[in-house]
């Protein structure tokens, strides 16, 4: 049955072509609300007030980038999608609800961190790292379910995905780590999300042999 | 005349990869902006505040499956679309029109739940009910217009959306009656909203064979 | 010569593509943003205040259908383009600039028509007029200068821009009237802004065509 | 090795498609996000308030054709590649992260200039002017980059952005003169932003041609 073989047991298929336009929406549109958490309060100068702001510029970069790094390994996944299916589709809803929830601990841990508030920073550094970590585990779950039921396209074999992949049980560690550390010293623990953030985003290898190789030959 | 074929009486047949561009980004923002309505009141200790605001993370997680389900129910009946005429365009800002609204009576709800105010709830998750059937009932009309103008292409047969239509009159039951109980115990509604939600987003076969079953086999 | 055909003194063709999908995002957040405009003011019960809000449910369907109207009129316009250059990306964004001003005026309307701010209503209805103004205007600019500059595909022909040409001069006087009257009776303006909505977005041939008319030919 | 031809080094090229898709959505939705730092302050008559407000609409223009001027030489940009690698992927993101942050130094210059606060307009128009060096530098970055690793496709060459290229130079050195006539004058360093987002936006050569000139050719 040549017709049918796409679709085992009536499972729909679905062009992957809208998935990829919501979710790149919503991803686009959960990293640019990261900015209403920007605010500068009160007491002192102006000055004094944009330097007293840092925790709020320091949560912006840690939730963009983590975001950011999300939104690369999403695309890296769905660019090897020969096909999607009904279940893969929520499963991405999934990762979807908790990537436009990470703009509400963002905001928390900004302020906590800027009013010196020890009880809240605790509470809310600690939400914020399950949040990051809820990310980061629904996106191995995408890459586990699509390579479960073969969604993925048999020829392409995506270096930076195994590279992922290969990331996901120290990062999983880290963040178990860092939210731990966080029980005790909130403020450690998101410079240790910064660190996770900048260690999926940057692509060292790449880097450095921009910054110390050779040209590329041209192609 | 083989050219008109496709345009009786000169109504104009659209691509529709604009429409789903522009539905996909109204889809995303407004499932987006759902998490401004989640804030934190005052009086307790972080903890407390995070644990009594769970009446805006179920008002979330409701909405959020109410439109993630929309845009699910959307995808699959415009995937089979052949052409689309000016009054589906219509028709599909209408059902925008309620997707967009719904982030207010999200945020109405979340609010009275937590203040215990009792005529509050009652007002607010009448309201909320009240637009998520509109959602539904739009869905459905959409679906009708394009049946009975022809617009889906005809060899293309989704079970998806066979499933769907199956399900709208239990839907629509169901979403009466949890308006009646919504008029004495708003709390109770609300959790079958949440019900609704997930019975709409949920694939329970897929999730039973995946769960249950074996390897679906190598396409 | 063949490949400078389509670049006329070596101005720049752009894939429209990109200006699509950026205006469609525009489009789409411009009128999800719509929604925080509507707010409820403390006094009286839930259901009072609920009942009192109805200046803002109004300012955002007026909002919302000129949004819709204007996108309606965007998608036939670039469907129709065979090609872009420079200016016509800059005429679109002078579009954008005030799609996007939009929300503003909105909420403005709302909280004077609520405040019963008489002097308020008055300056506000009169900006908001404007801006409506301003958004058919430069619609109608976009259409002209593509028609100017050869823009169009020669061999299309969309008869749903043709009639929006033909409303065009009846719309403007109107916008001008609704100001003028929107100066003594603010309240009557937004009325009149309603009307001119439905009118650009409701296409009142094809829904009577539905509504009383046979079934179309299966194509 | 023609298949590896396009791999150099195991590198991974990835469609842009979805880079593009992703940029346009955060484009899209930090411009629109602007609106929402135009807010009326309470002293004064309805009129009055519009009026005061004249601070809020300069940033809002400024910024708005700042975030179009980026958008256009993005587009012009990757018009033109043939494809992307990882580290353009990062640099695209950082160039995204600088514009999403534009919302917020545009709303704190229009408090400060409403508010004749002298010292918050030196300290919020300086944190302006760096936040538009950043984004122009940026897109140079991006821009440098391709060439550097051959990301363009070699048969096309874009005039525009050629100009764009000989008017870097010119609008850094006006970048830092304006930040430096900030520290003394903020509002002139506001009017000079406005200055160079207009040179760097209205395509001067294509708008002489249109006004004074012949018709073009039909194509």
């Amino acid at each position: 049955m040549p017709a049918d073989e796409d679709t085992p047991r009536g499972r729909r298929l679905l062009s992957k072509g809208r998935m990829e336009g919501f979710s790149d929406g919503v991803f686009g549109f959960a990293i640019t609300l990261l900015v209403l958490g920007i605010v500068l309060h009160p007491p002192g100068t102006p000055l004094q007030r944009v330097l007293h702001a840092w925790p709020a510029y320091l949560a912006y970069v840690v939730s963009f980038l983590t975001i950011g790094g999300a939104w690369l390994l999403h695309t890296g996944l769905t660019d090897q999608l020969a096909r999607t299916d009904s279940l893969f589709l929520r499963l991405n809803l999934m990762l979807l609800l908790v990537v436009v929830f990470l703009p509400f601990p963002t905001g928390q841990v900004a302020d906590a961190l800027h009013q010196h508030d020890t009880s809240g920073e605790r509470v809310f550094v600690t939400m914020y790292g399950f949040t990051l970590l809820a990310i980061r585990l629904l996106g191995f779950t995408l890459d586990a379910y699509a390579r479960h039921e073969h969604l993925y396209s048999p020829h392409q074999d995506d270096e930076e995905v195994h590279r992922d992949r290969r990331k996901l049980l120290p990062v999983i560690i880290a963040y178990v780590i860092a939210i731990l550390i966080g029980l005790a010293l909130p403020p450690l623990a998101v410079a240790l999300y910064f660190g996770i953030a900048v260690y999926l985003v940057v692509p060292f290898r790449e880097a450095a042999r921009l910054l110390f190789g050779r040209h590329s030959p041209r192609p």
